[in-house]
């Protein structure tokens, strides 16, 4: 039931439990991304609307959320700037506005919220995270297997199991539709109808592709073809008849031999049935799928002439995209606890406050989080039970009789051990590691 | 001159080197808070308008992002939603959403972008970062005092030098009234222009005091108390005479004594004539200077009401905001220039690239930054040249030669030295640690 203090419809705030898991996944993800070479790229919130309309297709654009103008203009109801709807659009930008200062093959990975105005439901989101890593400027497979590569690294990484790439190529489809003779002008649809063998029954698609204007033998042998326990050879061998079949093929079994070395066996195969965002794809394609999982956990490809066609300079391109909010939900749960404070020092009386507030400062020195009681009991129980909320390995407990004896009792709050450790030796006694850092941050 | 490709007015890219800049103390910034037990808070980068419109005044109303509403309502031209203006009424809505879930008291933090549609300017953005920190739940001055020093254990560790705290209180501006006799009426507009003592001279705040409606002869007395050089003891003699004032010079000391273990000497004075965002701040109040910058670093302080009439819990709070736009101008420049690459791996033939390809990923499992060479000549001194723009500290280098010998031959970019090492013998080579990451990620 939300309330008028839910954020809104579609978006959601981070408490600090799931803002560190996902900030501990951004991070790995980060860092897998800069040992290939790939550097960060952080571009607005939004762009100038006529940057982004147009794009994305007339249903993208009613889902971009647009700005008002402001000041005098605000009356006219009119927009002039939009929440960006990818990091494709904008990096595009990026390339038409800094071609010259950026490295030749520009190779970059951003991550960052994008916002759909789309109906919020099931884990979609009107704000969520993309991540986008693609290489500008090179023709090279090996940048189309570099960007693979990294996606498997962040996947392994990440501890997820059980994922798998297909590969294909916008070539190998273009050649079976040539060696199926498709007619040219039946042959996007006919590619959309064959994307849904994994959901339809091989009939129901050979009777959706006889209604594009196949004839139904033609349309029975493909889907038979693409189908088969041995699919892969039976459309090679179809494949041989053209010369743009032919020519993917090569390209794939390429890209394969170069990831040979790289991923474990049996990680990426050809899905020589695998369509994917076709419009705007020229070479290779491929997606991430994990068992059990509906969807793809990631996908990309070659889109030699999109830079372009988004305002950007014509060149050469190749990418992949992470689902990462479908990813987080897949992440293994952590084997700690979410620890507030490692060392929680009690205020037993406001004349010791100054003493307190400087253990919790000698702590923090040694490398541990560390904070006094800021409550306002004077009771020992209740500022332990604090502790223990916390979830504090350790507090420092600092009374009239510790005053006396010019100690600090250390109280291990699994155990409820405790030591007095002479008040100028407190620095001394926790940097010989005595206490050690429960938390990872 | 502003072309099409730039990002929106008032907004910025952050290429590669700012980004990592701008995240090194991102992160060093996380880490001292985490380290004082202030857990993180993300929220949506919209809110419902009317969480937004009256929080601000009627000039921050002006300000704030409106987003059109969708679908068959955009032509209404009517807002539903806008983009946050700061991190503080976010905090409210989450205070009053999840009150039961959060510690008690709730110490958190936030840092992400904010937008306001100012006049962009010297410095000024539309889309800019804020990060603030703030204790919700304690009226502990130890609470104050956890704020103001992790505050200055940030700018510590950015390596900011010559910076100060002003340390004042809502309490003993009160007082400061009462003790010259000011009318209550006038209390706010003396305020306001004391303020100004440090841009104008004292007869014109004297003259501006006298124009509000202070007598001649208290307003310069006044001023001459404010601007003594021995103005502090001259304020406190003044403030005995007022309860009011006693008790927030009593809160003054308090803090000054707890943070006096903590901060190098002369870095906290109390300055009697600070006033700041003076119509929220219930108690002690303070600000961040350096030498020789305008404004102000960070700044903060008591407000036990405010959350409430954001529409939050009615909770005592403390808390503080660091200018991190300004802050991150004023960081020392780093050692390390930007490295894109420890370690660029050379093509030589399309029938090497796959042995290429693996050798990077034998750098990267050793933690190095490591990529292929993605571009189409096969000429070595091309491949070099790329290799040294990438700021690489070796070069793998595999042809015909090496293939023949079973080798790889391992340059040092900056001398030119080369090492044959068998191909097999790479990742041991490697992991002896004999090429050290130049990079910091």
């Amino acid at each position: 039931m939300p309330t008028q203090f839910d954020p809104p419809s579609g978006t959601r705030d981070f408490l600090a439990r799931e803002f560190e898991t996902r900030e501990r996944a951004f991070a790995l993800i980060r860092s897998v991304f800069a040992r290939y070479g790939f550097e960060p790229l952080a571009t607005p919130a939004f762009e100038r609307l006529d940057v982004l309309m147009g794009k994305y297709g007339e249903e993208g654009d009613r889902l971009i959320f647009k700005i008002l103008r402001r000041g005098e203009h605000e009356g006219t109801g009119e927009a002039d700037l939009a929440l960006r709807y990818d990091l494709t659009v904008p990096l595009a930008r990026v390339a038409a506005a800094y071609g010259s200062q950026l490295p030749v093959p520009y190779k970059r990975y951003a991550m960052g919220p994008v916002w759909r105005a789309d109906r919020p439901g099931r884990g979609r989101y009107r704000e969520f995270t993309q991540c986008d890593l693609d290489t500008l400027g090179s023709t090279s497979a090996l940048a189309d297997a570099e960007v693979i590569s990294a996606v498997h690294d962040v996947l392994a990484g990440l501890g997820i199991g059980g994922f798998r790439f297909s590969l294909n190529s916008r070539r190998v489809l273009a050649g079976l539709l040539e060696a199926f003779a498709v007619p040219a002008e039946a042959g996007a649809g006919v590619l959309i109808t064959l994307d849904k063998l994994d959901k339809l029954a091989p009939a129901e698609v050979t009777a959706e592709l006889a209604g594009r204007g196949l004839p139904e033998g033609k349309a029975a042998e493909l889907v038979a073809a693409m189908t088969a326990g041995d699919a892969p050879e039976r459309i090679s061998d179809a494949l041989k008849s053209s010369e743009e079949g032919s020519a993917g093929l090569d390209e794939v079994n390429a890209l394969l031999s170069l990831l040979a070395g790289q991923l474990p066996p049996g990680r990426v195969e050809f899905a020589p049935r695998m369509v994917r965002g076709l419009s705007y794809y020229t070479g290779p394609i491929w997606e991430v799928v994990a068992e059990g999982v509906p969807g793809s956990l990631a996908g990309g490809g070659r889109y030699d002439h999109l830079i372009a066609q988004l305002g950007g300079p014509d060149v050469p391109a190749t990418g992949g995209s992470l689902g990462i909010e479908r990813i987080l939900l897949m992440l293994p749960p952590g084997a700690e606890g979410h620890t507030r404070l490692d060392v929680a020092v009690t205020v037993m009386d406001q004349r010791y406050a100054a003493r307190s507030f400087a253990f919790a400062a000698v702590a923090r020195s040694a490398g541990l989080r560390a904070s006094v009681y800021l409550g306002a009991s004077g009771k020992l129980g209740r500022q332990l039970k604090w502790a223990s909320d916390q979830g504090a390995r350790w507090s420092l407990i600092y009374g009239a009789a510790e005053d006396e004896a010019g100690t600090v009792t250390v109280r291990d709050m699994t155990t409820g051990e405790q030591a007095q450790v002479p008040a100028g030796e407190l620095g001394d006694y926790l940097a010989r590691g005595r206490l050690k850092p429960a938390s990872r941050q």
